[in-house]
């Protein structure tokens, strides 16, 4: 039952956000009483946290497949990339706003995933590539890796890029092109020109 | 006396920030009276709004030098950067958060240079850098732009960043040599390469 009011909440959340479904809207829906999803959890923060700490989960699997699918690390980034345009289309950003605002619990896994996971995964990344000679040796590590994050999150800003959803796609779209060629070498070049090509 | 007490505020304020410095300091400093500063502003908001807008003028006169004397889009960019890393050093950042937390006068005149000036400037960088071959023809001068205004904000944010600020002038110059190369075509690097190896 714990699994099965978790995807329902899950469901409701990323169509309608977060702060306006109530325990009775997952009740409702799942048509059960509100007492058996308080026999599974404490409060509604309770259930935000678990979806998002769930998804974060499934997150890493997903992207460790990339990686271990990925043959070089410009390929890597191109892969990762393109995962997460296909989650974009799908995300409801009033969820993430929401979730920001109205629960500090479940937001604080999400920044330990954005610090830890993410930035870990990026550095290992950029490491690999300067070491395979795809990268220039002289940048620095930390200082883009923190680049690419914030990019990526200025890249839904909607006082930085005003627009439409279709048009957050394309934003992102440059910005990860300009990132990734930023970071070339003239070997870089020749592997990235590759894929950029072809669709992975 | 007007040009005196700005000229004595502007360097109170560079050295000790702006909501340290009161009108009695700036009157003791050029030994004169409040009263004669009264004459010529109304309050010390008055003073802060038109040291800021002189010393936004200032800047674009300098910056439009720097513009006419570069041979091509590329060397503008890394002129103009130089600028700014020079000017980097002599500014202290805890007078710009002043600003930003306690005189919107001024920082209103502020990011209205951002958004006017230093905005249109960078478009048109592009927009010549893509007319002359050096910039590749698929970016989109809006998003790139942007991403330039942001990104040397974001380097000078120690939430980011955190470090000294020896450290805040090698981020800034691995985000420009990032930002540039990104856009840049083999054309482009070629003309990069020249400058890059010299300093200007």
């Amino acid at each position: 039952m714990k699994e099965k009011i978790l995807t329902e909440a899950e469901g409701l959340f990323w169509k309608y956000g977060v702060k306006s479904i109530t325990m009775d809207d997952i009740a409702r829906q799942l048509g059960i009483s509100k007492k058996t999803i308080y026999q599974h959890f404490e409060d509604k923060e309770d259930i935000v946290f678990q979806v998002v700490k769930d998804k974060l989960d499934r997150d890493e699997e997903e992207f460790q497949c990339q990686f271990r699918g990925a043959g070089n690390p410009v390929e890597e980034i191109l892969r990762v990339s393109e995962l997460l345009r296909q989650h974009a289309v799908t995300v409801n950003p009033s969820m993430v706003l929401d979730v920001q605002r109205h629960y500090p619990k479940a937001w604080a896994v999400f920044l330990k995933h954005k610090e830890q996971y993410i930035l870990t995964s990026i550095q290992d990344n950029l490491r690999r590539g300067v070491q395979e000679g795809l990268y220039r040796p002289d940048i620095d590590i930390e200082v883009m890796a923190r680049l690419r994050i914030e990019s990526v999150q200025l890249g839904f800003d909607e006082r930085v890029f005003p627009g439409s959803r279709a048009n957050v796609l394309a934003v992102q779209e440059q910005l990860l092109h300009h990132f990734i060629r930023g970071l070339l070498t003239e070997k870089g070049f020749s592997v990235y020109n590759q894929y950029n090509l072809n669709t992975l």
